[in-house]
């Protein structure tokens, strides 16, 4: 058996955040066992509790031993002990940003099993490449007479061809590999009409590069009406950071909740580690209570698998996620955190 | 009788506006038939046509004619025949940043007999106060080496503690006035931290003129997962002009869709017209086919005339549609533009 050893950054975070992680790695243990590839985990301590005991957020002695690993596993960011921005900016963006994890992937399937608050689902299954390093997210804004009745804020957002081009080749070679090969750009061209035109010609121009991959346009507000009356139509939607955002936790919304959102924050030319999270946020009031729901951070583990290569490991961990969702249905069974993560990592053995 | 005259200005614009405004005004006038309130209207040609004869999208000397009115009634602007941006940001964007009409007041209610796309809907009731003069929807962006691999295109949201506090006091007076008195501030002040504080520190500094106004605040993310999940948490919303944007047009689609949206674009200071208009667009691709429904324009009247003072006409004008609604839903019947207006017209005069 050939051994291969992976090193693993672990930020659990805060909130809800270590006892997810915790579920995570269980399963990626049991989807490991006794197939040579091995995971050498190293815990970074940061979040609020550091924070609020050093003052640092993210050192460059920490990032400089983060950039030693080969993925990265991010439980959730974020507690009201800490002015807000502080973690968000100075942590989780500033990884983002720094290891150039330009692709947020973010997938979003309607699990059997699974209910959405839609009446009428359809079959929902798509992928939202969000761009993870540009946009209004560059923290390129400032205030001015902050606190008076003249105050001005402001929020820059910065869109580069470079930055825009690598995304939306990035989506449209994710749509090649997909049945129905389809890319929809979401944007706001009619207002924001240097950055959307930026991003419409970025992709008239890349496009051609991919005869198979048919693409349309939606300003940002069609796209939370079709989401809401038609999200089946989506297949890859490629968009800018914050719209990402946005529409990233309406679509975990209309499949059946941010319970089972995952994304990946990834550098696909690897001059940095790309980074698997939930996307649902740190939830401190059910903090510590083993009443989070650990699967979007198992199916996080799942597009690590196969971000590494493992696509036939990362398919067992989802398919034990979707086997769970459709029987957790049929129990009704309010289970622990860890009881999630006990009987998922079950299945991925079985 | 008391004879009360109003100057309005008619925008009838693009795609399916001229339709949809002209059953407007069948239904304004059947609303006010004998009872000594006149609108005297003035019709404006602007939008596509205007701008492909002349090149103008709103001169000078059309604003000025503009602002000799009470108020404006606006059908849609945006045609695919001219490049995206221009008639938005050069007549739509325009009106409302020069007629000051910073306050963009979007109600939502599931009318009876409107089918929710949600499962559980609940009773929708609620009102979205988007401001509507700042944000990102300014215009202060710019392109460099544009149409070169070192293009850098940027967008600058504008926000000031002025054009806040005031759009966040109308938010608070409207929630007042209101059965449930809550305010919900939707923003992002965990990445957009100078704007997003600002408008939390202004919330935090009016609140206390409204004892009896409690509030709460979401980021624009999960605001899309609540109106998803549970939109009858809402009662106002207060926004910025872009999150607005957004969070509005998914309101419409959750209550029955963008059908029944209305809108006004107010300046409660009164120091230029307040203008009314549907959510949706011009819809190009069914113009000119009698398909659109004006129930959303005649909606926008009813928040016209309560703008000025006659709530009973207005209370009048929405029972007929919300009449309209459940009695469509029972006989299924497809009906022209003009049909559903006479329709409309006819329950408002019995
Ligand atoms: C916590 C926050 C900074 C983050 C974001 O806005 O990107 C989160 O909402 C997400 O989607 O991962
Ligand atoms: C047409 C467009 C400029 C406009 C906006 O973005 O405000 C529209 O979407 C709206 O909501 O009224």
């Amino acid at each position: 058996m050939t051994e291969t050893t992976y090193r693993l950054a672990v930020v659990a975070g805060d909130g809800i955040g270590p006892e997810v992680v915790a579920e995570g790695l269980k399963c990626l243990a049991a989807a490991t066992e006794g197939t040579g590839i091995v995971f050498e985990t190293t815990e970074f301590d940061l979040g609020a509790k550091r924070w609020h005991a050093t003052g640092e957020t993210l050192t460059d002695a920490d990032l400089e031993a983060i950039k030693g690993h080969d993925v990265i596993l991010l439980g959730a960011i974020g507690d009201p002990t800490v002015p807000s921005g502080v973690l968000e900016r100075g942590l989780l963006l500033k990884l983002r940003f720094a290891l150039d994890q330009y692709v947020n992937l973010r997938p979003s399937r309607l699990y059997p099993g699974e209910v959405s608050p839609l009446r009428e689902p359809g079959e929902i299954d798509f992928v939202v490449v969000r761009e993870g390093t540009e946009g209004p997210y560059v923290g390129n804004g400032g205030a001015l007479r902050v606190d008076t009745p003249h105050e001005i804020a402001t929020e820059v957002s910065v869109n580069t061809r470079h930055g825009v081009e690598r995304v939306v080749r990035y989506a449209f070679s994710v749509a090649a590999g997909r049945d129905r090969k389809h890319v929809t750009l979401v944007h706001k061209h009619n207002v924001l009409v240097h950055a959307g035109h930026l991003w419409r010609r970025t992709v008239e121009a890349v496009a051609p590069e991919f005869p198979d991959v048919t693409w349309d346009y939606l300003h940002i507000d069609a796209a939370t009406i079709v989401m809401t009356t038609d999200p089946s139509r989506f297949d890859v939607i490629v968009t800018d950071n914050l719209f990402g955002d946005i529409l990233t936790d309406q679509a975990a919304a209309v499949s059946g909740g941010i319970g089972l959102a995952a994304s990946g924050n990834v550098n696909p030319d690897k001059t940095g580690p790309s980074m698997f999270e939930p996307v649902h946020g740190s939830a401190p009031d059910i903090a510590g209570q083993q009443k989070a729901d650990p699967s979007a951070t198992v199916l996080s583990v799942a597009m690590m698998l196969d971000f590494l290569g493992h696509g036939e490991l990362a398919a067992k961990v989802e398919a034990a996620v979707a086997a769970d969702a459709a029987a957790k249905a049929e129990s009704g069974l309010v289970r622990s955190t860890a009881e999630v993560g006990d009987a998922l990592a079950a299945r991925i053995r079985a």
